[in-house]
């Protein structure tokens, strides 16, 4: 509950500073008037494409965990980087994202084409020569990562959850941002799946995905946490270079169905955008989600998996950090978790 | 985030009908003293084991999920209840639970003797008889049975997040209510493992139970969701009338062991509890929410498990209702969902 609260003041300090404490109590806890907006406890699957983002169709449920919310500058604080590996499980989990990537290409045909300097080529040509992504293209890359990039934390969790029942000992606060990452990324896929309805062979494949993925990383997590978490910090970084790119590709108007695409209405309440928002804005937030997970995967993978504390369990930096930072090495993270608790001790004791 | 604030003030109106606004959200959201007070981000494993419940040592961590707080005539208003099964899919979940209960009985010698009436056996004499537990026969039974607890929970919101990952379609709210209860049933554990450490065979007979159950809980929620929550409803069933009965044994004398003992520190951080509350008061609370389980595994197994809304997403009856009532049927839900919404609606619109 706590961390939910300190966690929302510390990625949104800028827009709470402007509100007075009742203000800021409903937009950190209160109900959105639309979330309670559904007719009847019965939602028919058929619902669930498209017309979820209208209100008074489907069900605007506001049960999520932590939502993140970001100040402008932080959304544009954010850079590609890349982790150099260095011992041995490291440079495996680094290769296996390579591969991966370089599997996903392979079968979904795309190809890293740069553009001809200079070139009069229009945009249809560029399409059809490879250089450029369509919009369905762009998607269906977006919906395909989504999918998969929601297993990892919860897996992490699941085992985090069961190792402690059955060692019969505290988990250190470790669950809790798993199970962020997981929601976080489902909701990445709630939004995008909100602008298309894929087709069954997409689907079929997004299942067998799911299947392969979710076993192979329950085994490697029960094998090795650290590798893992530093696969998915490598996965991450991926995710950040292709939101860059796909954002760059938008501001050049090269994906021109987007460009004025109002935001979904899933996104607004999870984002807390403003309601007259654009696609953009949240493939802007989006990116920033896929930059906190690089860094708290990259830094989790530097820490004990087995007797280290969480140190982003009471807070996580801000996307400065995060944004221009691939990870905390484990004195870092030492020294952050002290300094927030000392902070938190403090703010406590004043109030 | 709104979920956990309008449940908070569902079952402890009566506590927050007392506490001015900045009081309230304190309470409901705010930093606890002592939650911040490791000294350092390593915690070895050892320090888990009874020193956890000591401040400055071990983690306070308050990074849980929905925090339940319950006035004192909730804790009352208890009673043991029973569903009778009518359908097939209902009588073998019922008929499991019975064999669960009979096959742990026998492995751990547990035998169901009544003492006989105007006896004047001692104490001694009634625990050497096996009319009566001693205390580490009670903590057994109950370590045994929250490390089996935890999981049913953590297994329904993985497969939930995992089919909505592959259907790309909304979940409809069942996840956080499976993750709030497995983690509620972590916290069990976690607040009866500071009383003892316990042999390695037992650790080893745990170990072997959840690597079964696991297995077995997953592949039966693959195939019937809506079995698996009325298997889990019955298990609650069990679990009132355990701590029922543990509750009746320690206020009649006969665990005098656990009659002055002090609440461990992680159950008053959870369930927010007078600093000199006893372990009395905390088995009270554990049985609350069991009977919550109780209630919403029943409820949720009278729905439609695919298009069905959870009618706990947005708020939970009090034990009032949860106490006395084994269920809600479908209908019963829906319009409780409906006027929850309706009520939530109305704050909003007020504030
Ligand atoms: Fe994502
Ligand atoms: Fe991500
Ligand atoms: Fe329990
Ligand atoms: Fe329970």
């Amino acid at each position: 509950l706590r961390l939910t609260a300190s966690r929302s003041f510390s990625s949104s300090a800028q827009r709470y500073n402007d509100l007075n404490d009742r203000q800021a109590k409903a937009a950190a806890v209160g109900p959105h008037k639309h979330d309670a907006s559904s007719p009847s406890l019965s939602v028919t699957a058929i619902n669930h494409n498209g017309d979820i983002s209208h209100q008074n169709k489907g069900t605007h449920g506001d049960w999520v965990l932590f939502h993140p919310v970001y100040a402008p500058e932080e959304l544009k604080s954010v850079e590609v980087l890349h982790r150099e590996a260095t011992c041995f499980s490291d440079k495996l989990a680094a290769n296996l994202v390579k591969f991966s990537k370089w599997g996903y290409d392979l079968v979904s045909g795309f190809r890293h084409k740069t553009i001809p300097p200079g070139t009069d080529m229009t945009l249809e040509q560029l399409r059809e020569g490879g250089y450029v992504l369509n919009e369905k293209q762009w998607l269906q890359r977006i919906l395909f990562l989504e999918s998969i990039a929601g297993v990892p934390g919860m897996v992490a969790a699941t085992l985090r959850h069961l190792q402690s029942l059955r060692l019969m000992r505290r988990d250190n606060g470790w669950i809790h941002t798993c199970l962020e990452e997981a929601e976080n990324e489902r909701m990445h896929l709630m939004t995008f799946m909100t602008l298309r309805n894929p087709s069954i062979f997409f689907r079929a494949m997004i299942l067998g995905a799911q299947g392969v993925f979710y076993n192979l990383f329950f085994l490697s997590y029960l094998i090795s946490p650290r590798a893992c978490h530093r696969f998915v910090g490598h996965l991450e970084e991926e995710a950040v270079a292709t939101y860059t790119k796909c954002i760059k590709e938008i501001e050049a108007g090269r994906v021109p169905e987007w460009s004025d695409l109002p935001a979904p209405q899933i996104a607004i309440d999870y984002w807390r955008l403003d309601p007259n928002s654009k696609l953009l804005d949240v493939i802007y937030a989006v990116r920033s989600d896929e930059t906190s997970h690089r860094f708290v995967n990259h830094s989790l993978a530097n820490l004990d998996v087995n007797t280290d504390v969480n140190p982003f369990a009471l807070q996580e930096p801000d996307m400065h950090t995060k944004g221009k930072k691939i990870a905390f090495e484990r004195p870092e993270s030492e020294q952050y978790f002290k300094e927030t608790r000392d902070m938190l001790r403090k703010v406590s004791a004043d109030s």
